[in-house]
């Protein structure tokens, strides 16, 4: 069964997510957004899906992904679902269910991570917002971002399995989204990565692992890697990135 | 086995939508920081839990759920376990899929809410963030309120097992939480609630059956439903509710 994945074709943004999922286990996927509209792809058969008034279940926003009949929604449903379908999650329901509790973290972080650039309102352009977006990004680097990084350095300390990994003693989806955040922080708050890496040598450490992984190294070199972008969920706004 | 929810003594927050399935379950479950201090509950009993040093599967914040030698953290994700257990959701996978979709759906609105009045921190109080909070409020009463209660409205239009469920032809554990939505949404923009109400009409009337269902009565009739408050997720700020 060949996936289809549904996420704008510009940015990585909460799609990446998926797709270094499905990059890592080598899963047959196209990614809709990004194939030519000639052979029925573009950001209009994204909308096209997303307004479609025939499916029962439809999504509320991008990412979604079409597996076989199936239109799953929500970037940590999807990978809810592709987890055990492609060896990404133990099989114990209990680690299952504590690599979701991780991925929804995760998303928390995402979310707050975008809103350190929109604070006030996703339908205003930045500049309509810098203001505000100076004070929540001075938050987000005091306050917010210590507390996520320390709380899953603290669970890579703890996993019984030993500090390699997330959840057990094996690669995991939560594993390939921490590389996510690590890869954007560096990218959108360069100055305050540079310090609190120092502080969280786990996290850095589980993201050289997954950069290093065939399937991932091949994946970043390829032009499949959108790159980061002003119009993405990280952003390097200097401004924004002050000691 | 008796489930120990931990949560915030004081709120509804997001503890809410669990004590929801769990009352609808019939389930025996102790409130742990709404148990008396000598009979080891407290808010203080929780932050011991929460700093807990031994625990392999830290939580980052409440509410989580203790179910035998599982802590299970994330809102969505404690409902992803206890649904299929109390019969709060359908057994396909389809559907609990689905369920849960729905149900992270709900926790991006129950944030989008939580940031109308702290739109730049949570470690600052509403005073300090009220101009951003005005501007923040405005967005959510035109733009995102509409968006995501047309989003709900059209999923249980779209039901093909008919309009009274969000899920199948019974009750499901987003009903419940679609329910608090309504009443938070009520209590803190009653204006623009007045207003959208009459645009969202089946959610207007699921919210009624799951009022009127004997156990959510009983519960919502009980000392154990906290009041709403201005220390909580769905805050009465009148300037914030503006037409």
């Amino acid at each position: 069964m060949r996936y289809e994945l549904y996420y704008w074709s510009t940015i990585q943004g909460r799609g990446e997510f998926v797709r270094l999922a499905l990059e890592e286990a080598g899963a047959d996927y196209v990614d809709v957004a990004n194939l030519p509209a000639r052979r029925g792809g573009g950001d209009a058969a994204l909308l096209r899906r997303l307004g479609d008034k025939t499916l029962a279940h439809p999504p509320f926003a991008p990412p979604f992904l079409k597996a076989g009949r199936l239109f799953i929604g929500q970037t940590a449903n999807i990978l809810l679902f592709l987890g055990p379908r492609h060896g990404l999650v133990p099989a114990a329901e209990a680690a299952r269910s504590w690599a979701h509790q991780l991925q929804l973290t995760i998303a928390d972080l995402v979310q707050e991570i975008h809103d350190t650039h929109h604070p006030i309102a996703g339908s205003l352009y930045y500049k309509d917002q810098k203001k505000e977006a100076r004070r929540r990004a001075a938050d987000f680097v005091a306050n917010r971002a210590p507390k996520y990084l320390g709380y899953f350095e603290r669970v890579l300390a703890r996993n019984p399995a030993g500090d390699r990994h997330l959840v057990g003693a094996r690669l995991s989806y939560p594993d390939l989204s921490l590389f996510e955040i690590v890869a954007g922080l560096r990218y959108a708050f360069p100055r305050a990565m540079a310090r609190l890496e120092r502080r969280h040598k786990r996290i850095v450490a589980l993201h050289d692992r997954v950069a290093a992984r065939p399937r991932i190294a091949a994946y970043l070199a390829s032009g499949r890697r959108l790159p980061f972008s002003e119009a993405d969920i990280f952003r390097r706004y200097p401004e924004l990135d002050e000691a």
